[in-house]
Order: C-alpha cells, then structure tokens, then sequence
C-alpha cells in the first residue's frame, strides 16, 4: 500500500450555500473576477445574485462571459488580462465545467508571463502562484470543483489539453444542488455520465489508492441509485443531492487517481468537432473499455454488482442500460464526427491524451486507437 | 444534505515513505524542532535517522524530548520557547499521539503570545498564524496525522482539554507503517482501540457527514478485518499498512464528525490519573453507548454488521469480543481509578468535554454521567 493524499479543496455541500459566497470570497480580497458562460447564469438571475452578495461585503465583481462551451485557450488569456487588468485577488468560477475549468486557467495566467499553452505543454514552469479561485459549479458533472485541472481547447489546434497545476484547486467549492436546477433535461443526462465515467474511470486508474477508491465507488454508488430517481421526477430534492455529491465524488476521485482512455479517447472528439462531452463519452465508452475489462476483472466485477449486473462479465450490459437510459445513444457520426477525422483522431489521442492513457490498465497503439474511433463511429 | 468537508493535510502513506521526511521538510525551511517522547524514538534509531535525513538537505534540527504520555500545557510551553529561541521554521511530531498532539500546540504557541491554557478556553483568540506541522507516527491508534486537535493535560488542573485550531492541521503527514513495529505489543493494543473508537465515534456523531463517513465505516472494517490477522501474526505487512489506514481514516473521521460521549467520558480519566488512553476507552465504552444504541439503531446496525454481528441488538456483543480480543477488559479500579474520584470526573467531563458531549445523539445530566462512571468502576 503506497499512496498520497492531498485535496485541499473546502468543500461546501448543501441547498442554499450559495448565500455563503460573498462572506467566503471577502477571506480573498475586495476584486473578484467572475467566470461564466454567456447565458444560462445571467438568464436565471444566478449572476446577479452573487454579484449582490458579493456587493454585500464590499466585493467589486467583474465579469468575463465570453466561455464557450469547450473553453478556449484564448478567451482564458483574454480573461486573464481583464484579471490583471482589474487588479482582481480571486477569481470565482461560475456555471458548469467549462466556467470552473476556464475560471482555474484563468486565475493561473493572471499570475504568469507567456501562454497559458505553454503551461500545458511545458514549455514553462509556473513560478507557484495562483490567484485563488473559488468555484460554483451550475451542473453536476464535471467534478471540477474538486480536482485542480483545467481542460482548455487550443485555439490554434483544435488540440483539447489538460493544464494540471496543483496550486489552481479551487480554495472554495459551493456546491449547491439548487443551483443545478436550471439545467435543462438534455444537458443534465450528459453530465450525469459525465460524472458516471469520472468515478468508474477513476476506480480503473494505474493510480487508484484506498483513499480514491472510497470516493470512486461511493460516486458510482450514488449515481447508480438516484440517477433514475432523478430521471422519474425532477424533483426529488435528495435525487438531486446525492447526483450533485456523486459529481464532487467524481472530482475528488480524478484528482488522487485521474481518469484513463474513455476521456482520452473522447478528448480529441470535442476537441475537433465541439461535441458535447457527456455525448461524446457514451459514444466510445463500450469500444473503449471491451478490452479493458480482462485484465483487471475483479474491478469490474466489483463495478457492475453497483450497476445491478452479476460480475465482469456483463459489466458492459450495464453501461448500455445507462446510456439508453439516459438517451446517449449517439454515434461518433451522429454528433457531427467525419469519417475522415478517425485517423487525425487517433493520432491526436495518443498524443493530447498522454498522460490519460498512461492511467489506462492497458496501453494502445494508434491502430488500436483508431479500432475504437472506428467501432464508434 | 449539508456538509462542509475540508482536510488538507497531505498524507504520505506507506513503507519506507520516511525516507521523503528531508526532501518534505526542505520546504518550510532550514530550521526544525522535532517534538518526541523520552525513550522509544532514540532507542529505535528513528530520532537519529530522521535528524540525519533533514541534516542530507541542510535543515537543522532541534529535539524537544520531554513529552509526556499525556502531554502538558507545561510541556508544550517550554517547547515552544525551544522553537522560538532557535528560530524554528517548522515543527516535527515523531512518535505517538503525545509527541504530535504537543506538536501541534506548539508550532501554534511558538506564534503565539500569552498561554496555550488560554487558547483551549478561549480566553484569548488566534492571530490565524502558526509554523507548519509535519506529522510522522509510529503509532497507529491516534489519528492525530490527519486532524488539527491537540489533547493536553492542564498540569496545573489535571484538566485534559482540547485545543482546537483549524491552522495546527499537519501540512504534511508521514504514515509509513515500518516505523509502527516498534511499538511493545501492550502499545499497539491499546492504539488499535483508540483508532476504532475515533471512527465509532464518528459515524455515531450528530455531525457525521456523507464524506466522514465514508472515512469512519472504512475504518471500522479496515480494524475489524485486520487487527484479528495483526495479532495472530505480528509480521503480516498486510495487516499492518490496513490497521495503520484505519487509524489515519480515524482522524478524517474525527476532522470532520468529531469524537462523541466515549473519549468525552474517558479523558477526565486520563486527566487526572494519567491512565493508558485507549485502556480507558476500553473501560467506559459499553456503559457510555448502552443506551445510545436506541437513538439510532439503524447506524449501530450497520456497525454491528461491520463487526460480524446482525444488527444493533448485538452490537455491544461485538464490542465486548474485541476488547477481549483486545485484552482490554480492565475497570477503571484496575486502572488506577479511585472510587472517590467518581464524582470529579463526572462533573469534569461536563466541563472538559462539553464539545465531545455536544456531539453525542443522547444528552446527559451530571447523574447520568456518574452512573455510567460507576458501571465502569
């Protein structure tokens, strides 16, 4: 048994939270630096009610809304320079993922010289600094409030890479279920498997340890309970809970254990074609894993028995059930993929998603790699 | 739902991970004060190996080696005018609960004014400042590693309070299960004790979250699996890195959930007759939980079931066959306990461990108190 520990994140669970957000951010300062998507947060009103509440402690709040979806690595350092700009000692991620991974990137080159794509491909070194970021997570998928990676979509490449500074884990997470209901029922199904494959993922990893693997096991527990409870009735208060605890779960599980080639092999998908990630991961997930599952069967025993299978053996079966019911039933061609992207797409694997599939059980060649994209396709 | 979880020690865990204690260190700076015990750390070779790997990356090293079993205010005082005198960057624990709980007092003393008593009653308040902590047990029982809690004894009342600063966390905690072997078979029956107590306790507290508890129920069935194999067999490395997870999980768990009515009822014990805690524990333990288990069976159940009992009817059974497992079955007379010290210790525990009562599921009268010292006797 050998293993570390270390996830410094405050952890603050539960309905109304949110109400804590400005007497949590004056620990940081008096410029706050807020990180959200161009709608959703300003369309339910959430926007303007953490900047009242941070107005309330004499928090100046400002506001970069340019995140798409898949975050660029140019809007971060666009955000970044409004950061410096304003003399901003935190940066708040709010709305989903992309909003939290962006806000993390953001808070980093607010404190660095150069590009941010430089950081992830280690061209440079950080000097150790980081504004803090405090994260607000609007879906319960992405985990981000609990892990310290940023994935940012290069503008120049199409390249979807992972900016991993330790000192970029948010200092605060407010992880409030009442903020996940404005989520509509499409994007909602995507980032429960999203948060599904980080906790499964997770558990798979080269790098589990006793400490990851509670909350791996834990994640995917949750999820597979309430998950359909949730599907059956929006408004199940404790459903809710226990998807939003399954998404910090999955956040703490990638962070001690990281996750292997069903993201990796997803990355460059969203990458090139802006593929909803949550859809992107259903539609490789089974070519990813069938040849996965031989050398570490007891794991995925242990998994399926949490799925309602019986051993590792139908283990896959029970990913299925997940995606039909949940509707992610795409195919790679369906989500806007061209048959002409698969070699690119291998390639691009192997190269983006390093260190994923080196957490993998198994290691892959691009042919084996393009095997996949193909069954996917 | 409603939690906060936020425990960001660093935790190093596994053989020969001692080895990294220099390199640790070399971070926090030049200058260390290592608080230890009078004899099994020198007699070992530990005290010598530690100060040599600190002395590899030019840390200088101070030894404060008056630590008392149940470590005093007195103690903790003179040390930390050590680690002022010698301008000390950071303060080492090495050894068991005594030597890290004194540590973390003070690495908070040698920056602070006035007297540690008067930070425990909250007579004075923090500066917020505090030299770094590095934990490094060579027991397994204490938990002490992964919470901020430092129990010491009022020398001057006989008093055994808590002080309780989230700042004295340990930056960095060293579990390597080899430095455990040491410790007499005696030690290691009573630390077992300790640490399935601190999860116990954790699960049953009023403040259990969905994460401690993951940590607490973990714990509780790494020791109910293990310490059976460690005893039967004192060179099962297996059993040793478990029981050595189990007592870590037990600080998490007491981070988060704190410890309830058993160590409440069994410090005024060692207080004031300077009793082996975890034979105390042992000695309370069933009049302190007999009529808790009613208040909330279905959490005694799952306990029980841990424990290899069926459901909370036969959870004191369980407790019982450990402590004879254990060898713990003396009553606090056998411990040095007088029976005119009955009615002190009731009303000290009201006192001393208001906090630990407060989270007990039941409330008790200073009666009802002495009663359950009075089963004990």
């Amino acid at each position: 048994m050998n293993f570390t520990f270390n996830n410094p994140v405050n952890i603050l669970f539960g309905s109304g939270k949110i109400n804590l957000v400005g007497e949590e951010c004056k620990k940081f300062g008096k410029n706050a630096l807020i990180v959200t998507g161009a709608n959703s947060t300003k369309k339910s009103g959430l926007l303007q009610k953490v900047q009242d509440l941070l107005a309330k402690e004499n928090i100046t709040s400002f506001v970069a809304d340019n995140i798409p979806q898949n975050p660029t690595t140019d809007a971060v350092m666009l955000a970044a320079k409004l950061a410096r700009e304003n003399n901003c000692d935190m940066v708040i991620g709010l709305g989903g993922g992309s909003s939290l991974d962006a806000a993390k990137a953001i808070a980093f080159m607010a404190k660095h010289e150069g590009h941010v794509s430089e950081y992830i491909l280690a061209k440079r070194t950080t000097n150790g600094t980081c504004l803090p970021v405090i994260a607000v997570p609007t879906t319960c998928g992405t985990g981000s409030e609990a892990d310290c990676f940023a994935v940012l979509n290069d503008t120049a490449t199409n390249d979807k890479r992972t900016l991993r500074q330790m000192i970029t884990l948010p200092q605060v997470s407010i992880v409030d279920p009442d903020l996940m209901r404005s989520m509509p029922e499409s994007v909602l199904r995507s980032v429960m498997f999203d948060a599904f494959c980080h906790n499964l993922e997770g558990y798979i990893s080269r790098h589990a340890s006793p400490v990851s693997e509670m909350f791996s096991l834990k994640g995917v527990e949750l999820f597979a309970e309430n998950m359909p409870k949730l599907l059956n009735d929006l408004n199940d208060k404790a459903a809710w809970d226990a998807i939003c605890l399954a998404s910090t779960f999955g956040g703490f599980s990638l962070q001690s254990a990281g996750c292997i080639a069903v993201h990796g092999i997803e990355h460059p998908v969203s990458g090139l074609r802006n593929v909803i990630h949550g859809k992107g991961l259903a539609a490789v997930i089974i070519p990813v894993l069938e040849q996965t599952i031989a050398c570490c069967p007891k794991r995925f025993a242990v998994l399926s028995k949490i799925l309602g299978g019986n051993n590792e053996n139908d283990f896959l079966d029970q990913v299925e059930k997940i995606r039909n019911m949940l509707g992610l039933n795409d195919r790679l061609q369906d989500l806007g993929v061209l048959e002409h992207d698969l070699p690119w797409l291998a390639k691009n694997a192997l190269e983006v998603s390093k260190t994923l599939l080196s957490n993998h059980p198994l290691s892959y060649t691009e042919q084996e790699i393009l095997a996949m994209y193909k069954k996917a396709f």
